[in-house]
């Protein structure tokens, strides 16, 4: 299909893809599984590339850098939240990098499964140097989503944080959390998956259907990533929680069975949970991960085995992220 | 009903009992809703008296003291939490006050519907000097377990706090939550207790049937105390919270209805939980209330009215505590 990208508004910044990412969430946008999505549709908010423009009242980035998009393009920027740094947060609601409506001109917004997107400077973070831009791209959601709980809820050194599901979002919070210290479990119904969370730096791998395992890890830990993209029962999680602890959805938006208090309220526990970040922090995040070495597993594909990837991820997640290389165009 | 009180431990205290509150769960462990009450039932954990006798080995306290007991008389005193002074996480399970089993002798203890107690003296705390002994009944149970989740989320002065129903523990809350400074609005679906609410300090009132106040006040508080003690949804009050706001359920102990992530996700909210609070903290909590001037509306009643007050509370919260006033012998 042919999109056109508008010309540069004063403060846009003009980029050419070379990567994005695909995230679970493309495929419940492309199924309007959240009632919010428009058509036509490209998706993708994972994505990296060249400026090779900008328009005349940028001042941050200039042709040639090595930029960043999320998945957001646009927000108030005066709201109390945008104030801080939390766009995603904002009270006019931010506009998300696909299949929602530009501010200025009413235009439904195309994603980055595209050769070239146009987006305002305040939403575009730098890549670190060094970084290789296939790796970046999907620290710009699986990277941001379990980056910021894991700050908004303090982790630190020798905490004991558990990572349930190990799909893109769960191999990222193991790296993560694992890079600020933490001691890492990785909770899965899937044995088959030790092996690769050993990998990628899990201390340990609780097998959820093990119910003497599950009995035995009762209190021990702080803080539990919960990364499970479908409708699940958090209870057995939340008895895994230290006093105080939290339990943090990050997978699944929708339904969860019914829950009883009693896996809160004794222990004052808290389920939470948490939704990409901020512009400032996503550019803390990338400067984190390019400081701590932590980058994403992918598969690059190529944008024709597009299809195959979403069959894929419908299935059930893997254990790494598939990332998108644009054919580029000289 | 004639019992006996066990002949004085070296660590104990013996209390003659001057008041005892009556707190809703008294209903429920009377019917056994949680289903782990004990029978025969002596009820009763909001417990104030003065020493009559200390064992051997007691320190802190003498005869003539002014004292106060809540929902724990036991626990472990060496698990992490023990040693934190959270004796309420006991790993090992504390002993509550009431319809629980006697660590040392495996008797059924009984509660503060009673002449008297004896009560090892770490789980003794101390009514402070001035403070009226009939209205520091409910401080120890009504009065803690709002004050510590106030604590725990760290309310500071300025905060918008809302407090959602208005029974023994919303008032409470209400109370503590301006007397650290808070703005506190009371969440009711009775426009009745608007005066009641507002005579103890509230700012504002919301009634949750009424859609537009509802709507409009959409993303205005840090935090939410919830005493509904029935089965509720929380969602619409998820709504009313900043982002990174908490809800902390201290009423409903039990189901909730089916629960959207929508309504945490987005936002970075948390459905927290809270119960009760540790032995120092309680004492905290005792002295804070002396220091403010925070202190329970509260109806005596005598023993013989017992029956009356449960009638009611069962039929609806009221915005006081009934206290019962025990009859002292000489």
């Amino acid at each position: 299909m042919t999109i056109e990208r508008r010309d540069l508004r004063p403060e846009d910044v003009a980029i050419r893809v070379s990567h994005c990412g695909i995230c679970h969430s493309d495929l419940h946008f492309a199924h309007n599984d959240w009632g919010m999505s428009l058509y036509p549709m490209v998706p993708g908010h994972e994505i990296v590339g060249t400026v090779t423009a900008v328009g005349s009242a940028v001042t941050r980035y200039r042709e040639g850098d090595r930029v960043a998009v999320g998945c957001l393009v646009d927000s108030c920027l005066k709201c109390p939240p945008c104030s801080e740094g939390e766009e995603h947060f904002c009270v006019e609601m931010p506009t998300f990098t696909y299949s929602a409506k530009d501010r200025q001109d009413g235009s439904i917004t195309f994603g980055g499964y595209a050769e070239s997107l146009v987006v305002r400077e305040e939403f575009v973070c730098r890549i670190p140097d060094g970084m290789d831009m296939a790796r970046a791209a999907p620290l710009l959601c699986a990277g941001i989503t379990t980056y910021s709980p894991l700050r908004q809820w303090k982790v630190k050194a020798g905490d004991k944080v558990a990572v349930a599901g190990l799909g893109g979002l769960g191999h990222m919070a193991v790296k993560l959390a694992t890079a600020m210290g933490a001691e890492v479990t990785v909770l899965t119904t899937s044995p088959s998956k030790a092996d690769a969370a050993r990998a990628i730096g899990a201390r340990d791998v609780l097998v959820s259907t093990d119910e003497a395992a599950m009995r035995s890890a009762k209190g021990r830990f702080t803080l539990i990533i919960d990364t499970i993209p479908v409708k699940h029962d958090v209870q057995p999680y939340l008895a895994l929680l230290q006093p105080k602890g939290q339990l943090v959805i990050v997978g699944q938006i929708g339904p969860l069975p019914e829950l009883s208090t009693f896996g809160i309220v004794f222990g004052n526990k808290a389920l939470a949970g948490s939704q990409i970040g901020g512009i400032r922090e996503t550019q803390e995040m990338l400067d984190f991960c390019a400081e701590h070495d932590v980058m994403p597993e992918i598969e690059v594909i190529s944008p024709d085995q597009i299809n195959e990837a979403w069959d894929k991820l419908s299935r059930g997640d893997t254990p790494h992220r598939f990332v998108i290389e644009m054919p580029q165009r000289t």
